[in-house]
């Protein structure tokens, strides 16, 4: 089997699953933490960087290497793997958020999309067999179909009509799909409408993907109703089959999720914040630029293993941010990524060795402290 | 002794030399090309990325490290070194160089030079005393006297007024100078007046410094202006002592300088060149930005063993540049950087082993095909 995902271990008090996923380059131990390389390259990392830090998988972004540069130039290296040198797993979203969030002008037909594109405003039509085609070609080890992401707020005959066009483009996406070696997962959509979210899992787990992502959240909603839709999905969705929750990287949103069933995350959160000197540590998140660390000799987080939190204090990370000095968002890149792959590694430990609700209360209670490091 | 400096050969036919520079944190091997960290930290590149690439020494900013973060707060980091986490050699210049071509309104005084920060236009008063002051306070294993550069092209009584205050400042910075773990090296002026280098170098030498800067040349003059005076210094200087030709980076004036007595440059070239896309090859220079290399997989420079030339093709690289992409100026200011250290190392072989006039006439011939890779 060149997929296959084995449940290791579950936890009795709040169904936390530690896994196993099985892809042509490699076993992704879960829950995981998946960095994102929008376009082939994790933002201010390096490939070996990004071994050292012990990430399982990037994620890359179908909608920009399908503008630049090019899918085409893609094939020709070889793929994604080789072309962008990083010879993990490789998960592609479809560009279905993108065609919506970052295009200029963009037009929903039946088939498909009509966008321009945010670079030079030419103009492109994203269908499901293309979104398909195209992440084929990339050669990712795990793929998305083609999804229609709505905005939140969102009534629910628009909510009503996302879902079923997401599912017949999921239908479409199915059909032409045809590398062996790679796994399409369906993405639940429906918005923040309880018995939408249930009509699409059902509709999608009928379709028998290998993976069900979970779309259209950490857009907007409180936390609550994040945790509402989880909750909802973690009886229906197939307990032999990975979760993917898109798009979601905060801490308290990780093992939250994780508590509530999922197996994989995916954000921009990490190396975003990094870029801007905001750091995620066990002890809460705060930003590197602030006066107080004007003289601080001390890491970042003491409780990090990573080469900033090693090797630099936090008052020459602060003056290297001051500086404008690249290398203050290698650090802080570097050790959000860390982090937030740690804090999965964590919970997967816990999980198998039946823990993980004292694990969660503990990530809780230093991570809400807040405190001053 | 904390420092030494031991002449190991001497091209018969040039007068380039191979030698040992012994510093306390560590022996420098010459010629050597010396990376430029101007705010303690070599652009886009880490400490130990700059170990990897062998970089035996690294240059800072005394005028920038002066006004941000302050000479205080280096002080209670316990220096420049370990506030910047590099435990090899660090050689910083005086501020004489910044203190007229970056900041605002300058005045010059017999005392020192008045001028405004280009940071938030503060006013400051540097005097030879204060830049020593600064440079121990740094604990640099290299320091500079505090001199006065001339803009080219500048008249003669100019230049003469300007060595002649570069020998009064120089006498001063000596004389406040206590640090036995830091040697303070003179610098020669007298822009392109023959009678002025010598009589500078002259009376430098006669103060005794354990080494000599050749200042106030890659300015603007030809090359052969700049050889000529390199010519005329040669034999002029202690063949016991070190010479630094400052920032002098572009291969050729590497090689030439080295053949005309030259021990270490710096420059800020490799990474400044890096972060725009143009790289220096042993088959010359090149913008990775050129649509030529759209589909070129072979490496940067087919003869360099850095991490960019040995794991990235020209066609992955020029898409990180097209993207904007911070791996790019980091892959192509770490090839720049490899490059120019391997080059001064091949000289310095090629000088222990009797056979530099080959080495130079090799170089020149394979840099100035210039043809793509």
């Amino acid at each position: 089997m060149m997929f296959e995902f084995r449940v290791q271990a579950v936890c009795p008090e709040t169904g936390a699953r530690a896994g196993e996923l099985v892809t042509p380059h490699g076993i992704i131990e879960t829950p995981v933490f998946m960095p994102v390389g929008t376009r082939a390259t994790v933002k201010a990392m390096s490939p070996r960087e990004m071994e050292e830090i012990e990430a399982q998988i990037v994620l890359s972004n179908t909608y920009h290497l399908y503008l630049r540069p090019g899918v085409e130039l893609i094939e020709k290296a070889g793929g994604l793997h080789r072309f962008m040198n990083w010879h993990r797993p490789i998960l592609t979203d479809s560009g279905g958020f993108q065609v919506f969030s970052l295009s200029g002008i963009n037009r929903i037909k039946e088939d498909g999309v009509e966008f321009s594109s945010h670079l030079d405003g030419s103009r492109h039509f994203m269908t499901p067999e293309l979104a398909t085609r195209v992440q084929e070609g990339l050669g990712s080890d795990i793929a998305m179909c083609f999804d229609q992401c709505v905005e939140l707020p969102c009534d629910e005959e628009t909510a009503r009509k996302s879902v079923e066009r997401t599912l017949r483009w999921a239908r479409r996406c199915k059909e032409v799909h045809r590398r062996d070696d790679q796994a399409l997962f369906g993405i639940v959509q429906g918005a923040l409408f309880d018995d939408l979210r249930k009509d699409c899992a059902r509709e999608l787990i009928a379709m028998d993907f290998p993976g069900y992502s979970i779309g259209g959240l950490s857009v907007g909603e409180s936390h609550d109703e994040m945790y509402r839709i989880l909750d909802l999905l973690n009886p229906i969705l197939p307990q032999e089959k990975p979760r993917y929750l898109m798009g979601v990287g905060f801490p308290t949103n990780l093992v939250e999720g994780v508590a509530r069933g999922v197996d994989m995350f995916d954000c921009v959160l990490p190396t975003r914040n990094g870029r801007n000197g905001t750091l995620l540590t066990s002890r809460g998140k705060f930003n590197i630029k602030h006066s107080r660390f004007e003289e601080d000799w001390g890491p970042i987080d003491p409780d990090c293993d990573c080469y900033a939190c090693r090797e630099f204090s936090k008052a020459y990370i602060r003056h290297l941010y001051r500086s404008g000095e690249m290398l203050g968002a290698r650090l802080c890149s570097w050790h959000n990524l860390r982090y937030l792959i740690s804090l999965m590694k964590g919970a997967r430990e816990a999980i198998l060795e039946g823990r993980f609700p004292q694990f969660r209360d503990r990530f809780h209670e230093l991570f809400s402290t807040g405190k001053v490091l």
